[in-house]
């Protein structure tokens, strides 16, 4: 089974907006056993548009369009689907109802404008949004299948998810495959492969293990195709199993779940709090801790200390160590542990200061010279890493650095499964 | 003039790796008035790279092809560009000399694979790669163009800047394209429609309006083409000014400058400090804040204060307050406002309490109600916002409308041009 995603918009051609759509909508349809055979980003044009589609559906089954489904002019992919099909738009009164209520729990009225929204091609199935104003919509063309989403990823993504996936997946039963993710943080992907080297060189042709690195942490994915699915499935797990042993000591999870919400999982299962004394990282430690839903049950707070005063007001850092060592330095983040763990009253603490840069490097500490502590009451460990890339990775990198040593600590303390 | 992108790469098509490679290439041709037609990812199939090849040529007559080039097995695109044009491969005796260097430079010596690199179809011009071992190429086929580079973005960025794009210009003096993008924040898509519908219907048919909408800001895009670039550059500044005016009240730049950075530079001209306390975007604001190199020289510090706890030891909230109004309401934000400007020692501060979801809501406060303050020594000012997509998407949401209300602040009282 094949699929074409075609992702509409004039943004994408000239440079403006990188389509992150396609990669989410591939890897989707890659876990149900459908092959992505191209993404075909095409223009805010009409004819260009109708031309495509056809394109799309001579290579493929499946044709996905994101894009071009919003309440202003240069959004003309419904026209478009509809001259293909050759069918008219017609009005539908319920997308018209679903917007009238958006726009009154926000205490507005809605326009004109947002009746564009609602004309839809005859012959869609809708499927719901409802996370956004403009609906998805499912076509049948023959034995063939047009699905026309919106480009905002969030909304895409919910459609997908909710309508989309379940439909695809009733429609084109497929051939199985299957995945298994084991997640690590703390090691590198050569560090990794070697440890990995005769597992992989001894696992059975159907399977194939992938390594995804993202900043400091690197996902595992084993996958299997074909055979029946129950077979399939138990030699997935039994390597998965293997493979988790090999790697056990950087093993944080399987599957999809993030580092932040596999440190929340054990410290509300231990009733236990957690804080964090940010520098240079500006709070993303934070903000990573407190995007897992339910976080306030041991997430208390958090001391983004920028200024020497407010680490030495907020956090009790000694103006002699910010004078002796400077504020980059292991004694500093030592303090900063304590400092954070009496201001928010939390068991655990997460400190760290550094020089994301550009600026701010010396000679003896160059940009990207960042130290980072953990701790509780019993313990604090201290690290310093020091790579440079550029602002933005050096933060990200060095969150999830901080991260995967909480868990480390966390592991040590409270032995989470 | 147009040009074809076509990267190659099972990692595109199954979702492992988002191609930005594309987005990036488009924006430099587009900046020499080459239009980018269709981005088109094909997988690592001879044929599939071969028919790939042939269609982008029948559409434009630029193709550019990333991906494919390195040594292991499924870098296949050399052969798949020999055999579209006919012609063998050969032995690339000046890569090889470079590869073998490269190598001894790090102490190690070229293996047998990457002899496989020096394999070049005939006819190839070299384009020189001065950061990687695979070099690019530029072959003409009648009065068309292939170029073919590597997928590493820095080795295909290096060969496109130094070698590719220069060619190119000279080889097509293109038709000028141009734009100019206004960067709005606190207006949604359709409010901004409703108010430019006059502006946006009186264009004139060379120049197009785009609307590209992100959790609360949206960036309005004019694009022209054709004539004579003074005359067409004369018109969309008088065009993006026009259209400025309508909306001034939302506009906090031009380009592609963040909110963020836009309140930076206010800050630093005017010798301003900034100071955020979050209790449900945790960190974000701050975060965003200090994503700007030398955010240092304004931003002070941040209490992301969870617990109520928190809020009353470091942000001086009243536990009356608490008990009266709760943690989300307008008096708490208020409060918020003086207690982080006196524990910063901040000039501004953005104070930020809310239902984040999916739990906590209540009838009254149902998920998705946040309260936002902006404030300084001057003036506070105060807005509930009270919409629900899903957490991750409230918390940005929520912190860009409270950095759209702080750039408000911002204009009335120091007057940024």
């Amino acid at each position: 089974m094949n699929a074409f995603i075609l992702p509409v918009g004039d943004e994408l051609l000239i440079g403006q907006v990188t389509d992150t759509n396609s990669t989410w909508i591939a890897r989707q349809l890659n876990l149900l056993g459908i092959n992505v055979r191209h993404a075909f980003s095409v223009g805010d044009t009409h004819e260009e548009i109708v031309k495509a589609i056809g394109y799309g559906l001579s290579q493929a089954e499946i044709l996905i369009m994101t894009g071009g489904l919003g309440p202003t002019k240069d959004d003309i992919t419904k026209k478009a689907i509809a001259d293909f099909l050759g069918v008219e738009l017609f009005f539908h009164e319920e997308t018209w109802r679903k917007i009238r209520q958006i726009y009154e729990r926000l205490g507005k009225t809605a326009g004109e404008s947002s009746r564009i929204q609602c004309f839809l091609p005859q012959g869609a199935k809708i499927l719901n949004n409802d996370v956004g104003t403009a609906p998805g919509m499912w076509f049948n063309y023959g034995q063939k299948v047009i699905i026309s989403l919106p480009g905002v990823p969030s909304e895409m993504k919910y459609i997908m998810e909710m309508e989309a996936l379940p439909l695809l997946q009733e429609h084109f039963p497929g051939e199985p495959i299957a995945h298994r993710t084991v997640l690590t943080a703390g090691a590198g992907e050569t560090e990794l492969a070697a440890l990995l080297e005769d597992f992989e060189n001894n696992l059975p042709e159907s399977i194939k293990l992938a390594y995804l690195p993202a900043y400091g942490q690197v996902r595992l994915r084993l996958s299997g195709k074909g055979g029946d699915e129950k077979s399939l499935n138990a030699i997935l797990d039994s390597k998965a199993s293997e493979m988790e042993k090999i790697v056990s000591r950087f093993v944080f999870g399987r599957g999809e779940k993030s580092l932040e919400s596999a440190i929340g999982e054990v410290l509300r299962e231990h009733k236990m709090t957690i804080a964090t004394a940010e520098s240079c990282t500006g709070g993303l430690i934070s903000h990573k801790l407190t995007s897992i839903p339910g976080s306030s049950d041991y997430f208390t707070g958090s001391i983004i200390a920028y200024a020497y005063e407010a680490k030495i007001k907020h956090l009790k850092v000694k103006p002699d160590t910010l004078e002796q060592f400077g504020a980059v330095s292991e004694e500093c983040v030592r303090e900063m542990i304590s400092g954070i763990l009496a201001a928010m009253d939390a068991d655990y603490g997460i400190s760290i200061s550094g020089i994301a840069g550009p600026g701010g490097g010396t000679e003896n500490k160059p940009v990207g010279t960042i130290w980072i502590a953990v701790g509780s009451k019993y313990k604090t460990v201290t690290r310093k890493i020091g790579f440079n890339r550029n602002r933005a990775i050096n933060i990200e990198y060095a969150s999830n650095a901080a991260l995967a040593m909480m868990w480390n600590l966390l592991k040590e303390e409270l032995r989470p499964k």
